[in-house]
């Protein structure tokens, strides 16, 4: 969220990237399949892209790495990409949305990654044309692997499938990958749960107020993502076949269980809260409870030795002969009413 | 929760079982009627379902255990099921859903049941055809045991209704069921309010707390069902007869009556987590002015027995005839106005 | 909300009482009118129901008592009444709806009665037909009386009117009664309010969350009555003359009326919590600084009148002339400034 | 919120007074212009009110004082209104609502004044016809003073505008109303921020609580008005001119902008009181930290002097020479660390 | 919100500056361009202007200062405003809104600026005619300069564009100051996000309060501004350019990105305020268990010192021989189990 600042008066359209600069290096990766055929490359000059608007071949290009804008406007140019969605790829503080245009689709959602620490909110575009997906990511990653190798090794539907498939089985990953950090949330949820029970360490809050701040982020990068998907599943445009809606709705009905995972997390996490409120609350309680214990038997006796710790010349009981005896009944009394006393109000 | 991991960058349609084996055998059952007959057996091998598609006999295949994915994907064949549908009868992370396809319906939802201190949250899918019935469960259960001898008993239209009387019967003993616990649930509620008037333990409000989250899984468990059978309700597939359509509505009032009553648990907890939270800080309340009345009268009493515990050689009131007299009575006096001071506080 | 178990697993139609029976045996009335005439009776027994269903009177046949399934069946038989209404009839945790057959109109609500310190949630159902009314009460109780008395004096328009108007003055009166009953909850809020402000009691809470249960089984009674009355206001039904059109819109307005106030009453009283926690954490405040005034005060002169009753043989401030009244002075000075840097702290 | 219970089982259109007399007689007061005349007189008797329907001339009756029904029913009389309309107007419960009938529109809302210290609920009905506008309050006000004005003064659109016009500026003077309530409420909001930043004092969440029930109360007669004006907005009823539509427009703009000011006053309110009791957490929580540092400090201190204040025979210490020296200089280490410590906590 | 109060009672379309003079004198600018020219004076004298409406050049007009009424009336003659347009201008209370007229379109939003150490909520209204736009400001700013530069250094598509588009800029850059002000209020709320975890100040939560309230002000200014872009993207109106539709359409996402930008900042600032709150309770809960260890050692020990220092005559221990060792030991021991005891409790 740190640089919107620098598109502030600009025209619209003007590129400028809004992150910051992830990856040394911009990576650039072509595959190129049909049903029978299948190769891929690294792309060095953008020059290399041998793409033909007219072939029946699938072209999915890759792009690792936004911060050199000029390399954008190229790939812009041969797909003929408007400058407007080029300005939206950039601009890493895109809501997720779709936009349909007559030539091409725009897709932009968040991929999410767990770092160890904290959640990782990284941009990724996809822009869907006739015969050719492109997908642009902040940083290289491995989360597409698994469809290389499906494409590579021609298991399921996708060689002989479109682009549309191809887009589909890439929004599907990312959505998958959203199952697979609530879950990460959630096991790490149920650890705090257990122990808030047994007990209460000063940072458990803080961890649990980062649990929560992490569930917002991914809430708010899924929640748009339905809307997305639900507009894709709707639509009419030529690039999207008929037969791809039943999977659109599939993806569909995955988001809304995210969702739903998502928001039972948030009010397991406001309940934690709570329960660790009460705990602190509690073990306030106890040791209040001690402390008065302790003054309400010990206060009183410490009077009575003091009163018999008084210098004064005419004090009768210093002499009698059983003074110093009766003190001590009347101690163990006092003791004795006190402690029943404290049974009764149940402090022990 | 567990597993969805499994499936990432698979392609869709592609069987994987996502749950823990509930069962070590999968049994299957088939029971056959007519308004005349009725057969039921174990089916040991698949091959041995003597299904006829032609057939006016209504079919009910029950199949317990979902962990040998071949098994459930013969049963896809024997009556052409999509793969889709077979992979989210697999997918145990389903949320209630209902797809109508040309020749069949699928429906799937989750049975709660109690087992002694959780509830445990079973996935149920329905395939509804022409006229076959079939049930994936994780488990054997004995909840369908009811319906099992209407329809041996030839009690109510069961025998002389189709298939998808026997799909709403189904359904409508699981909505059902959701009653059964929300009362459990709620008599266990009860219990609770009228404990909290007399008495705080330290273990109540991890209790609410877990009755908090039972009734979150069940409210998120039933919400959907709302929808599902409002679906099945306004559906204009040839599989449900139209006089169907008034026992769905009957059941889309009764879920709309089991949400109502989750929700107003919900309520209540929430009042009891208040109640519970107040009656700890009544508590601490109370021991703090146990504490201050003890101090507030006995500190300045000992403060004063100390003063005579000085060992100055120039003390006059030391060697006064009347200076222990005149010292009981001046802590008479203070410990008198305490008393009133504390009266007038209202902490006594 | 004891025994929905009762119907777990039974086929649709079957007729069982799921509540606890409130009162011994069950009395019918019969109330026969017409703009001239008037007749009342007591039913002993089924048969003596004079029904005509070709007559242009009004009959108006009051049921109390639920727990006899066969009662209500010979009367379902007599006006032919759907096995489905019957089960509804009977089964106490209807939430309040209504529906539109073809002969008939049933309406189920909540009649709310205050009896001494709770709410007692009876269920009242309404069958509307051609030319009579049939309610079913779950006990006998005088909420109607006022009703009686306009069709026998002939107040209002009752007397010229069709069954329709009837069953129009039955929810309104019901309608009614919420009101009243708000009004009595309210006026204990506002006594709540007073007290609250110059006395904390332990039992406050306790009582405050009564009123909020109350007001929550309320709220669940009366919101499903806005929609019933909605549908029967824009119902086509013949039943329904184009007439009462007016007093059911005149009723709806009544019904948000009734549920803006219990809404409002809601926000006083999570209102009041706020007020009574912060109260007792300002309690508790108050008799920390009274404890903390005094232990400041007098724990640090206690330490002093202490340190001159050790018995050292070399403590030469005891031998000194003026010793002791150097000790009071420096206590008196302690005191002096512990008070101002106390008032300074605003404790008192 | 007295008595609706007055009103419990009468038959619709009934006409019964549900307030309190707030005003001891009942004055009306009837304005007759148009373009060029202008007249006013005090009614003494109902009779002398001389309207003439076929009049071209606008006529405004109003009416101070509900507690008289027979006069309110000879006004309905006159005007020919509907006996449900003359009970709305009479019962002061009413929900803010428009009623458009063939020829009247009946609009009642809440004026809202502000006496001294708590906001008052005054009902206001308007009955608008062709060629009059009568109004009814619960006592005389000063409110319309300026709408008189404008009338005699002929200043604006009014003298040459018809009676929806005159309508119009009637509840655009209500709704202007609730903006000066609002701004009243939040410069003493204003007040208590700064305020609660310096200090707490006990009353202060009292007085917030006040606020917001007030807030409470004015959100509630404000937000159905909205709806009534965008009915009065949508509405093609032949009283009100095409021209009136935008005023409406306008007036319900206000509206919105009233609703939300209310809203945002809400939320301020609820932070206060979240501020309020932190700040009372704060307050015990420095009180606490006196009182542990003074204990910390001289508790041990106390039990050292106490010690050599034993009287055993055998004590060698007693009879050093440097024995009360080294007391002292053990002391001073012993405060030295414990301030060491407590600066370490942060205490001080 | 000082002052509606000079309004009340005024009749629609009176001219009443509610504002508070921000600036002493009014400056108006006027540039005139087209695609080949471009001229900028500052206006003296209203009649200065030199607007030709049927002239092919765009005419934007800015005004600084509202509180010359009669400057505005002028200007709302020179282009034929609408009195109640004009009204709305003056009145500093509107709420951001768009109204449609044949002739002119009229936008008003907030513009927010960060002066220091709160949000300044300034006015903006937009009137947006066939060839010109006129912008009235409550004082003057810098805001709008990126866009006189780009107008007048002919940079992206402003020159060739006709007036909707210059519209469409003015709103733009009022939106992305939004994101930018957002930004800001982000990285305060993370500061305090870090200092909350190692450090509690008293001032924390009145700042965290503050950030709340700018929070709240801000989405109260640009919720409407949602609406009203989505009311300008959907209207038919000639003055909009079917080609700026895409625009608006990209600025609504933009507008929608911040709104949820701001919830996510209300979301964390309500939970820092959880931590905050929890954080006191942590600490008094840490106070207690140091003061609770101190008072439960020294307590008891400081009863025994002061038994022995009673005066009795027949107190055989004082004698012995080793008496003194033998209360040091029962002090030692004392004080080893109540240390055992705290460890146990894990208040150390």
């Amino acid at each position: 969220m740190s640089s919107y600042s620098k598109k502030r008066g600009l025209p619209p359209g003007s590129l400028v990237f809004t992150g910051t600069k992830k990856t040394s290096e911009i990576s650039i990766e072509e595959i190129e399949y049909n049903q029978t055929n299948y190769s891929r490359k690294e792309i060095k000059n953008i020059k290399n892209i041998n793409y033909s608007a007219g072939s029946d071949n699938i072209y999915w290009i890759n792009i690792n790495g936004l911060h050199e804008t000029n390399i954008i406007e190229s790939i812009g140019n041969i797909f003929s990409i408007n400058a407007l969605t080029l300005e939206d790829i950039l601009n890493l503080q895109q809501r997720p949305k779709t936009e349909i245009f007559g030539d091409y689709i725009y897709i932009t959602l968040k991929m999410l990654t767990y770092n160890g620490d904290s959640i990782d909110n990284e941009q990724i575009s996809i822009v869907l044309g006739k015969n050719y997906v492109i997908t642009f990511q902040e940083k290289p990653g491995d989360i597409f692997d698994p469809l290389r190798l499906r494409i590579q090794s021609q298991s399921g539907k996708i060689r002989s499938s479109g682009s549309d498939y191809l887009a589909y089985a890439l929004i599907d990953i990312v959505v998958d990958n959203y199952f697979v950090l609530l879950e990460k949330l959630n096991s790490e949820i149920e650890v705090f749960e257990e122990n808030l029970i047994y007990s209460f360490e000063k940072e458990t809050l803080t961890q649990i107020y980062r649990l929560k701040r992490e569930n917002l982020v991914m809430r708010n990068s899924i929640w748009p993502v339905r809307e997305l998907i639900s507009q894709l599943e709707r639509s009419e445009s030529d690039l999207l076949n008929d037969r791809i809606q039943i999977y659109f709705r599939d993806l569909y009905d995955h988001t809304i269980q995210v969702i739903d995972t998502a928001e039972v997390s948030r009010e397991i996490l406001s309940g934690l809260i709570d329960l660790y409120l009460s705990g602190i609350s509690n073990k306030t309680n106890e040791v209040m409870k001690v402390l008065t214990i302790i003054s309400t038997i010990f206060i009183p006796l410490t009077f009575i030795v003091g009163l018999y710790g008084m210098n004064f010349k005419f004090m009768p009981e210093l002499s009698w002969k059983w003074g110093y005896i009766a003190v001590w009944a009347i101690m163990l009394l006092i003791t004795f009413f006190m402690i029943i006393y404290i049974k009764r109000k149940k402090w022990l």
